[in-house]
């Protein structure tokens, strides 16, 4: 039987069709080399022949696993109870024991081959961390029970104790800093910057691995607050979405210059920041007690018991 | 064949290496006894023992089944037309049904149990509010059409009503704050907050279930806005990234006394709230049809028609 | 053997558990009528008998594939080496071609039969606009490497250009941009905004694809940015967190009449914002190596070499 006219069309178009893409695709390998070549232009950057590096996926694990350790039974898929803690709790270390050390190894022999230095025993030294990591997590849990509190007592929205642990973002950012500090205080390159850029993601809230915060810090919604690197936070300080602790103007060359110096603000205890509030440079020292008022900009230092506020706003008539 | 000298050494660095990991992995149980015993510390919290709460995949699995409901043929995988449209509709309702009761009974049985109080045949309740919520859906619907509209009306970056639905984080987070209040007027606990924190951590937008928000709403950009649980927000509003309708400064212990007040704006019909105002406190009543400009902050009540803007900044040569 | 009285009532209140799920599955068929039906309410949105359009999917494989390109050997799951270097970018190369042409179909075909237009060979369009944008690969990595250059000189607390690439959110952010603004000058509708939406909702930064940002543009921490449509940006440019460059206010009815005009502010070369600062307006001409200090609001020009800043704030004691 022969095709039909109509058949006889259609695979003429399908041929068409398959010519067309065959065109196209004739000219990728062309594309291919150029787009080679140009991965060794010394202008650019590339990562070839370097040593793989901690990605996303093994630090959301380090993290899940993290959680479920230090919030016992809130994060779990299972139902935990007295019985099958222990089984529980061996599994969530053993796993974050082996993932945690593979991470560090690779976080140390990056910056070895990188930057050519000798690779002495970095899968040792990820063992030797990974365990000085999980010596500290009893600590750690303390610490995050009264960052709990301190948002249950800040927060006339918050009906328990439990809302605050499943769902607040604050609190999550704030765990994942304290992980993220006690790993930056280990001198683990990489790794704790990348935690904290995953809670950044995920809350909007940017806390640099290396600022120092005491306990009872509550940071409520917190989307858009910046903690910066060398930032002293005392404690029970609270603080409100939009609020920077960040660096004052630099030069266009200082970059290099006040690398590791301390550049940010120090809070002392039991300040609240309103909203907003932009606070910049090593000379604000906030004193103790003190409440700053939201969407104010402070470069100098604040006595204690003080209040800063904005000048009541212009109200004009349409 | 005796193994070479090379072969040798090779699996002596072998041995070295697995002593090593077997010594560090001795350390485990020690480490696990540790911190098992500190989950019984009475300062911090655990959840063992106690009910399964609603945890993100089955909310993100309900918010998208609702996506497909809400608005029909936008975020289906399959093309939808008139022909296929009862069966995938159908399918939709049925899969939501069965997670939207399951995650209510649990919402509802984990509050019980932790609280002491006798459960009362959780399952049929889930079924019913979730039978509730769907009788809802169609209302919902003409709302968030409202909001589409105000949307494109705001916005002349807008190029079609279908990039906004597709595309625009705000109409996301009302959506999922119409879905969530609707549940958290049904007196469903913890769901309503964890579904808007979902959309928080999607969005940078924190609308608080609990607020109360007339049609024709239109957020623009969003990130950073906070919507406090007992704002109340008339029709027509149209607000900014950055902007928070808050609480005041509290002392440190009202957060209990707070607890259900209002404390909260009241922000009319056809106000419009420019980028990073701060308005607090249930004494901020904006009246009808004012302008709010960009990084004020208020706490009085606004009359109707008016505008408040910040004085011109100061500007000087370096 | 007959049931023991125990099993005979466990068996009752399964019966009766049984009972009442049927009891209310059998309400569903009803509300998925009633659902359906309120489908074709003219007042809501549907996208019924519409064409699929890009989804979230797709374009999450677009911007993984791109990042193993433009930063060759960072994002790669296996290590990259010279050897296998031309194979790795073959296969990425490949593999974006066809996703992205597939996409670029979409984009089109969705606007041609949405907008009643006849649909001329898309598919076709689709390759060719694809090949398009990979010849423009080269000159965006240059363009990239500018811009990681301005963040390393401007972050004191960026340890190597390897952190940088690897975890800063700015960065990601601004190679979506550059990738979608090339998309938007090649009039890919749709495409170029679901995927600025995409590191929006990673990010916190909203830089709309029709914006034009010249060379080394660094952006700190980034939360609550918003580039609006019609910005232009030169050459050097750094700005912080909450920042806004976007429109004027606006008349309820102006979303028709602006679609497509300058509406958004420009910035010259070496100007430095700060965290929160809102400039409105196409009258925002800020000239070259300003500074403009942090939550301050700007809706006219500022000249070459000004410095703006906020009033001090008021400082009381309590």
């Amino acid at each position: 039987m022969k095709p039909s006219d109509d058949i006889k069309s259609t695979i003429q178009v399908c041929k068409t069709g398959f010519e067309t893409r065959t065109h196209f695709r004739e000219q990728l390998p062309e594309l291919v080399e150029n787009i080679v070549e140009s991965c060794y232009d010394k202008e650019c950057f590339e990562h070839i022949d370097a040593e793989l590096i901690p990605s996303r996926e093994p630090v959301i694990e380090i993290l899940t696993r993290l959680r479920e350790i230090l919030f016992p039974g809130y994060f779990n898929k299972e139902k935990i109870d007295p019985t099958n803690l222990r089984y529980q709790m061996g599994r969530s270390v053993d796993l974050l024991f082996e993932i945690l050390s593979q991470q560090i190894t690779r976080s140390l022999r990056h910056e070895c081959l990188r930057y050519d230095q000798p690779c002495v025993e970095c899968v040792k030294l990820g063992y030797e961390e990974a365990v000085r990591f999980l010596e500290s997590i009893s600590k750690m849990r303390n610490v995050l029970a009264t960052d709990v509190r301190a948002a249950y007592e800040g927060d006339p929205a918050a009906k328990s104790y439990d809302e605050i642990v499943f769902s607040y973002p604050g609190l999550f950012a704030i765990t994942v800093y304290r992980v993220a500090h006690q790993l930056f205080e280990q001198q683990i390159p990489l790794l704790p910057r990348i935690m904290t850029e995953y809670a950044h993601s995920i809350t909007g809230i940017d806390i640099h691995p290396g600022s120092r915060i005491g306990e009872s810090f509550f940071i409520d919604h917190g989307t858009g607050v910046v903690v910066g690197e060398t930032t002293v936070i005392g404690k029970n300080v609270r603080i409100y979405q939009g609020v920077t602790l960040g660096a004052l103007s630099l030069p266009r060359d200082a970059g290099e210059r006040l690398r590791g110096k301390q550049r940010h603000p120090t809070i002392e205890d039991d300040v609240i920041i309103y909203a907003g509030a932009t606070i910049l440079g090593e000379k604000a020292v906030i004193g103790a007690r003190s409440v700053i008022g939201g969407n104010v900009w402070v470069t100098e230092p604040v006595p204690p018991d003080a209040k800063v506020v904005m000048d009541v706003p212009r109200l004009t008539y349409k």
